[in-house]
Order: C-alpha cells, then structure tokens, then sequence
C-alpha cells in the first residue's frame, strides 16, 4: 500500500503568497465576547484584568513572531504589524493567518486563570482573524489611527453608558436613549455635570488601547581596547517589546520611532 | 473628531469569497509537536490521551459548525470537511479557516487537563490550519485515502521503531539504520518475529486514526391519527456525531453515508 | 551591466493557478459595440455576417486550444469552456485568459474585410473576458443554458422591437413603450397579429445562438488481418469542430455528447 | 421561460479587486513572434516598421487608458504603468488585463498594413498578457530599468549576431558559438573590429526601447483681468502622449517627471 495513488490530491493546494514589500497586518478579532463578558462577569465598562490578558497574549505572539514591530489592542480585538520586507513563511498568507491567530488564542485560554482566578473559563473561547495589506507607511499610519478612534468612541460611549446605568440609576435602555446621537462633547459633559468625571482623568489604557512596540536596542558594545572602535560581533541589534497607552495618531509617537515603518 | 477620515483604510479588505459547490476541507497541524510531546512525556508512538484530546478538540468544533460533516484526525494533525453547499459566513476563506483553527486551539488547551492531568501544559500550543477545495465527490474521498494511507504508513513505522527502541533494546539512531528503506511487509515481520506483535492486532485508533461522522437522525416523527400521514413539523432531521476508527478508504463507509458528499 | 541587480522586482509575480479538475469557462464580451454595430451599419435586430465573423473567430480559438470542447455565442459574446481535466499553460489563469480574449480580438479584425467587405473597419473594436470555474458539470449545463436563455429573451424583444420600427413604423421610443413590461408570449402576439410573423420560423441562427462543438472521431481504424483486431496504433482519437444552431438547454444534446463534461 | 432558474450561475463570479494604492503594470507579450517574424521577413536584428507598429498599438491604448501614465516597448512586449490612484473598472483585475491586452491586440491587427505593406498579414497574431503589482515606487522604477536592461543585453547580442551572419558571412550556429559566454564589452568589441560599427552609435530606438509618457500640460490659463489671478475654470489639467527612446534606469528621467509615480 503506497500513498502515490492518492497524493495527487495535495496538488489542490494553491499557492497564496502576499504581495512583496508590503505591510502585513493582521488582526484577530473575539467571537462572541458579548457572551463570554457576561458570563465570566467581566467588569464594565472595561475589565482591567481580560485587557491584560489581550495584552499578555499579544506579547506571546510578537515573542515568537520577530517580524511583529507593532500591535494595538482594544477591547476584544488585536492588530499585529508585521515590518514589509518580512520574509516569514515565504509570506505564506494561509501559514501567517493561522499561526497567529491560533498561538494567540492558545495564550489567552493558558493565561486565563492568571489574570481572572475569579472567574473560571466555563468553555473555551475563540477569535476569528484576517490578513489586511497596506503598501504604503501612510496607510499603516492611518490603519492605526482609524483603530484608536475607534477606540476613544467605543470608550466613550462605554464610560457614559454605564455611568448612567452604575451610578445615575438608568436602566440600559434608557441610558441608550439618553446617549442616542449625541456628540463626543455631549458625553464628556454629562460624565462631568452628573457625575463628576472628568473623562480625560479616566486612565489612558481605557482612553487609547494598547501599544506594544518592538523597540530596538544596539546592544551593549564594548570599545575594542586597540582601535578603539566598536567590535563588530558586539554591534547586535536586540528588541525587546514596551507596552504603552500613548497616541498613535499624532505624527510624535512615529516620528521617535521611524524602524516601525522602514 | 470623527472616524471617518481614516475609515477608507477598511477599503483594503479584499473580498475572499470561496467558490460555489466546491467541498471545503479545513486541515489544521500542530506546530511545533515533536517538542510538545517530548516536554510533556507522550507516550511512544502513542499517546491515547493525547489523541483523545485532539479527537474532543474536533468534536467541538463540529458542534459549532453544523456544515462540517466529517472529521478525521491522526497524530496532531485534524482535517474537516464542510458539505459542499455550505453557505457558513458566505464562504468567507479567512471567516472560516481561522474560526475553525481558532476554537480548536481553544478546546485543545481548555480541555487538557482533563485529558492529561499529570502533565500540566507548560505553555501554549499552536496550530496551523489551510484551506483546501475539492470540486468533485472523488477527490474528496481520495483526500481522506491520503490521510489514513498517511496515518498507517507512519503508524506502522512508530510502532515498529518504538518496538525496537523500548522492547529491543537498540539505540534510536541502531532503529532508524535497521528501518531504513524497509517495506510495510517488513516491519510487520520484525514486529511479528522479534516482538510477537501482530500489527492487525494493534489498537485500531493507532492503526485507522479517528473518524468523526455527523450522522443524520430523522427525528421519531408521530403520524397524525386523523391523516395517517407524518405530522410536517416533527420531520426533523437532526444529527449527532459518532466517533469511529475505521476504514474510510474503501466504498464501504461511504457507501453507507452518501449524505456526507452529497 | 547587468540584470541581476533589478530581476527581484520579477518576484512579484504571483502564481495563479486555477484549482485542478474544475471546469474553465472563458467569457469574451464586446466593448462598446452598440456603437460599433452603428458605425458600420449593421442590419438590425440581427446581422448575419457580424454574427458569422464571430463565429469565425470563435473557430479559431478552439482551432487553438484543442482542450476547449464546446463554444456559445450570441450577440457580441462568446463562452468558451476547457475540458475540466486541461492542463493548458499549466492552468496559469492570467495566461489562459489573455491569450483566449487576445486570440478571439485578432482573428475579429483579421476577418473583418471578408465578412463585411461594404463596410471597411474604421477602428479597432475590443473586448474584456473573464473566467469563470464551475465544480460540477450541471453548473455547466446550467451556465450554458443561462446565456441560451438570454439569448433567446434578447432576440425575442429586439425581433420584435425592430419589427415595430422597421415594418410597423413606430419610433424607437413609441417601440420601447409598446413592449415595455410584455412577456415573451405577448411580444410573439404582436409579431404575429401585426406583421405575420410566427416567431418559431425565424433563423434558428438568431433564436438559438451559435453552438460550436468539438465531435471527437476514431479515425479510420484498419483491422489487423492476423489478430482480427484493431491495430493500436490506428485508434487515434481525431476531432473537428461541428457548427449548430440548436437547443443546449434540454438533455438531448448533452447526452449525445457525453465526452462534452468528461 | 424565465432566466432566473439558471442565473444563480452568475453567482460563481468571484471578485478581484486589486488592492488600492498600489502600481498596475499590465504587460503584453507577442505569442510566437519568432515565426510570425519569420513568415513576414521581418528586418534583422530589429524592424523598425514592426516596432513602430508596436508603438501605434501601446499609444491606442494609452489613448484609451487616460490612467496609463508611462509605457515601455521593446521587442514583441510592452508595459503600462496604471497610476497608483487609479479607479479604471474599479480596479477589477480580468477586466483590466484583457481590456489593454485586447485593445492592444486589435490595433496591431488594425493597423499591420499601414507599416508593413510590402508584408500582408498572413495570419492572426496575438499576445498574452499579465498583471504584476508594485507597492512602492522604487519597486516601479526597477521594474522599468529592468525591463530596460533587458532591452540592452538583447539588442546587443541581437546586433552582433546578424553583424557576424549578415556581414561576417558566418553561419547561425558558428554566430552562436563565437558569441557564447561573451560579456558586453566583448560583443562591443567584435561590433567594433571586425565590423566598424560603434554600437553607441546605433539607433537609440534599438538601444533603449520605446518610452511612451503622458504629459501634463496646464492649459493656457488666462489671467483675470480684475483679480491678477488664473480663473479657477482654466486651469484644466491636460495631456498628451510623447515618445522616447531615451534612459529610463538614472534618475533624471524620473525626477524631470515626478507626476508618473505621484
């Protein structure tokens, strides 16, 4: 018994690779969060604790995956910036795709326990993901700033909401009501007059999401005693990867670190 | 400030429709396995439990898409087949292949324990997953021939090899060098002779891999006593899934399941 | 000087393998050729000698690619469908489609003068094609039968709206009015109360549309006189293409041509 | 008799959309023109009728494609340059591609007999064609310069061959032999000595292939008499098509042009 006879059946399988010298970004998406929020009692309008562990397996994923110098997270979702010229997999769109959204599933359903003890996993979570191409730096830019206003609506409307429901004694639907339409300044004035919060005091992670940045570290060269230059063999370039809650839409946070998009 | 303004990244998203009345098989592989079992203590050549965990991972899956019809698992690598009129998220290739990798990931990891309390994961585990289209009901079931030929071509070898190594005394390089260019006829016979193993004897699981079925139950309809005829409403098909570890390659199986190509 | 230093930009190239064992259908159109058919005067609802050069051209693609068994055309159109097994240009998409539109353009221009020799081409008339895969041969039969249908609901209005025009002396706007919202069995009233023609009699050429197909023949097989068999040598499969202006929508045609969906 | 029970064939019509912001280059290929060159005793080592006959072709392309920014011809092949922001069929891949190879195609039919009278067209000739994708706009320029080197390394052999075989009285195969393994200074040289030929001094045309560029012209803007400043409606952008034969690989073509990759 041989398996020639049948193996004519891997020849289905197409080739998928993406495009040269183009930017990679994946992002992975929570299936039905609402659900799992309710059912594990996550605290509202953000659990500290479940954006943690977003963030924990984000880093799982940009530990294994070099070519990750940027992600973004909010809520249930994470966008992973792979640098254009990466070569990972042979750009294999399928191998990519899969790879991070399965390890950072994985990490998040092995990290559990550590970030909510409280709240066991009754069933096992899962994300969906997919694969977005940008060639040029002005569109990854922008992909990211369009994630981050995202976020500020999201957690505006979120804040306000609750609020009203938490402290001002609204039901849900009429909290909707009251929020119905109204502008980013409409909010921000109800929080204040009825409850006192002034919503840019509200902590930054919640305001503007996760950064994790690969930075990278010319590492600690020593002066070669004879010619004073640096040894060639020590001129390593390590990275190391630094969460931050910081704007990434304003042109400073790019311009510190113009690696992320060369 | 509004989100409009960078919304016209969201216009990179290209749509990934799969075609029509095309088989849709989802093969997902762990990455990185030889060290998992190794960290883990697997069994040699094979774990049950290992298997079994896998086998619940595939299971769980097919509960959440209803379309997938059949599952066949070897090792640690698991293949679904959706029924080729499937409709799930649109056909959608990215939808698909990462909620699929997604939550079998998922149910891998959150199940573990249950499977092999005494060897605590160490640290998350991944898979990759691919799709693969098959136009026509042959290819289909050649595609399941070349994965169980796969799984009693590399069984066979384990069995002996492990055969060799732990009853034989040899050296895992001394069993590689007496395998080598061997055929099945061969290994049976080492096995036969030197270990009093008969190959047909050995677990069929090992030997056949595991065969997920959705099997269809027309669901115990009443006849209406007035018409004598079956009442519409009760004329539910329902389905459940059944484990088996049989043959797949000959018509025999699909002879008796024409729902699944149909 | 050499090439080597820019031959990467080559790399981005992507393969496009079209997935094996489906079948092609190529669909050339004509671009612009209400304005085409108007400059160079062609008899209206239908030209004979238009509709001949497209048969033309069609003939010379299929003298072409040999693995293309059957042709439809109608109108400013023609399909074009590849045995599901073809192995042309390794199944390159972009390869097959540009060379079949290519191919179909410069035979049209090449013909011209001799099927329209009153009125001399004026410019370079153009068409855009696209491929199309089916998985299944009723997709095929079905498909085929799509744009027979169309034909005949497009030649049954412009029969009629000519005949209007033409024959009955209503302007183009007065026609249009008249058929607007009419079912085919209305507009063959009107054909046969107004003007005494019976629908069913007009061109099969012009109701049923253009149906090239490739008949295979075994050509001329001798008998050997010692063994009273065919030599070997002599069962060459040979194969011409035959012309029709029939019915592709019922059975019989495709069962008098099994080797059609081969 | 409906359409619609066959129409859901339509629905295998994929999509494919090509990703924004990104270079289009369509190139076209002459299927077989070594025979087609041969059956119409086309001039060696280049025919300047039949390269011009290629110009005429890209410029009715280009003519028609007001998003064709930049065009290279050499040989029996031309390259478009689509601009990046181009919206043309909303950037749908088949119908781009066979659009320009199809134009292409028809006026070299169209227009054979005005540059090669002496040679009547004996039969359909044709090209294929391809889509290749460029993110950045050195990507574009190196695939030019790539295409220009070629141009280069073929004349070149071109040249010195028919020299040896026209003038040197050798025959093909000891031509070919002479110059096997040779580097370019090498061909110059033999160019040179045995034939007194300077191969700078041949005909730019030959050399460096044909550069169509789309030039803008503002349009003789009047000044407002009262306001000293261009009427908004006068500053019509517009252009028109220039031909070269000039370096396209150093910089100054490209920085004199900026507009081509804006």
């Amino acid at each position: 018994m041989s398996g020639s006879k049948y193996a004519y059946v891997k020849g289905y399988e197409l080739p998928d690779t993406i495009l040269p010298n183009t930017y990679i970004v994946v992002r992975i998406d929570g299936r039905a969060f609402h659900r799992l929020s309710q059912e594990h009692s996550f605290v509202k309008p953000n659990d500290e604790r479940a954006l943690s562990l977003m963030d924990h397996a984000a880093r799982d994923v940009m530990d294994e995956f070099k070519d990750v110098v940027l992600a973004f997270g909010e809520s249930d979702e994470y966008s992973f910036l792979f640098r254009k010229s990466t070569a990972v997999y042979k750009r294999r769109h399928a191998k990519i795709l899969t790879t991070v959204t399965s390890l950072f599933t994985s990490s998040y359903v092995f990290n559990w326990s550590r970030y909510l003890p409280e709240a066991p996993l009754k069933y096992p979570p899962s994300f969906d993901g997919r694969i977005v191409l940008y060639p040029s730096s002005q569109d990854v830019r922008d992909y990211f700033a369009w994630r981050q206003v995202d976020t500020h609506i999201n957690n505006l409307y979120n804040t306000t909401f609750w609020a009203l429901v938490q402290q001002g004694g609204e039901s849900t639907t009429q909290a909707h009501q009251i929020l119905k339409g109204t502008v980013s300044k409409a909010k921000q004035e109800i929080l204040f007059s009825r409850f006192n919060i002034n919503y840019n005091d509200t902590p930054e992670r919640f305001r503007k999401g996760s950064v994790q940045v690969r930075e990278e570290i010319t590492a600690n060269p020593e002066i070669d005693e004879t010619s004073g230059k640096h040894r060639k063999t020590d001129l390593r370039v390590e990275s190391r990867i630094v969460s931050h809650h910081c704007d990434i839409i304003k042109d400073d946070f790019w311009i510190a670190r113009t690696h992320l998009l060369a």
